[in-house]
């Protein structure tokens, strides 16, 4: 049966960078199921539209279309039950769904406004006009006004990942000795940031440094291989 | 086999306030287990000497004496795994690792500066004065200055538990359709403060909020029957 992932990607279709995309990446390797990765651009919106779905991952499972990463992340566990599990049972499943929040909240909310400048470039003329019009018009700010104060914004940023850092004191990983979506939701936010700038987000002896060193090495080095900046 | 739980009360016995002892005698319910609980003031360090304890909770179980709130729901968890479980399977143990320093850190700690200033009022006059040279040391203000702004505070604070309300937005409680150890980890902050503090933390039409009253309705409504300030 064959499986498919519309994956975000700018102007190099090999650099795949949206945060949500990268959590159903990750899940589907945990699974150990392949895919066919379908490049997808902003503007694109007509190759989604059978979907029903405006953005990406839309993930297709032989003739089933299944929409957002926490969706596909349930579907997987459900679908897929003698496989890895990815939360390591019903508590592990109810909890990750605020660790989800967490990542989206805390890490993908927080990255936003430090990397959010350095997105055009990364891609089609097209697409930047596109981004940049829609995301200052929610902002009502210019991309870089928004992004200006970021190395004040970064020291706050890692203050707030301290509950993450105090985990990693006792364990490899959010999941334990192995990830489990708990890793892919909060390391998706820095996989993301690491494909699309150069900004420096953790410094080298925090513990999710070396915790997102793992995560980049994980299956084979799956997100480590994709393109990205120096972290 | 005898089971006992040392608790942190004031001057009212029957008003055992800390965040961490309410933890444990949550996840003792939800285990059903009976317990003798006693009474602990701050001053009391040679009550806890003899186990090897500076601090409560501690617990006894027969002639074994298990120190501090996580290392107590592991030992819950694996000494009892016949009754239900606090955690749901191996996945939540691990999440709920950080599940419980984001109470700490989130909600404890957020709420710590807010009802600081209220807790001598609750103690002996022998705990007041140890309480608050020793915390007034720790901070190198007095209590009221680090209260002073907690109505501009509590803004904040409401804000950082955003991860927390949209989870409660498609389940009752962070373990899902009953709550397990991640709601006792949250909840704990918000008894101590019940307990010592007329500080009004949430608003009423918070999803939080009405989280909070399912779990002072938990076991029979054993949070609200313990004494309190209306919330």
């Amino acid at each position: 049966m064959s499986r498919k992932l519309f994956e975000l990607v700018g102007s190099d279709a090999t650099r795949p960078f949206s945060p949500y995309c990268w959590r159903t990446r990750l899940a589907l390797a945990h699974k150990d199921l392949s895919v066919e990765t379908i490049p997808w651009r902003f503007t694109q919106k007509e190759m989604l539209a059978p979907y029903k779905a405006e953005k990406v991952p839309v993930f297709l499972d032989g003739d089933k279309a299944i929409v957002d990463s926490w969706v596909i992340a349930g579907y997987l566990e459900d679908t897929y039950p003698d496989r890895p599990s990815l939360f390591g049972g019903e508590g592990g499943r109810a909890v990750g769904r605020m660790m989800n929040w967490w990542a989206d909240i805390v890490v993908v909310g927080g990255i936003f406004p430090m990397i959010v400048a350095d997105i055009p470039s990364q891609l089609l003329e097209v697409d930047a006009a596109y981004f940049r019009a829609n995301r200052e018009g929610r902002f009502g700010r210019s991309l870089e006004e928004v992004a200006a104060k970021r190395d004040e914004a970064v020291v706050a940023f890692r203050r707030t990942l301290e509950p993450m850092r105090q985990t990693l004191k006792t364990q490899n990983f959010l999941g334990g000795n192995a990830p489990n979506y708990a890793d892919y939701a909060a390391f998706g936010g820095f996989q993301w940031a690491r494909a699309v700038s150069p900004f420096r987000l953790l410094e080298a002896d925090d513990r999710i440094y070396a915790w997102r060193e793992r995560m980049l090495d994980a299956f084979d080095g799956l997100a480590r291989k994709s393109g990205g900046f120096p972290v």
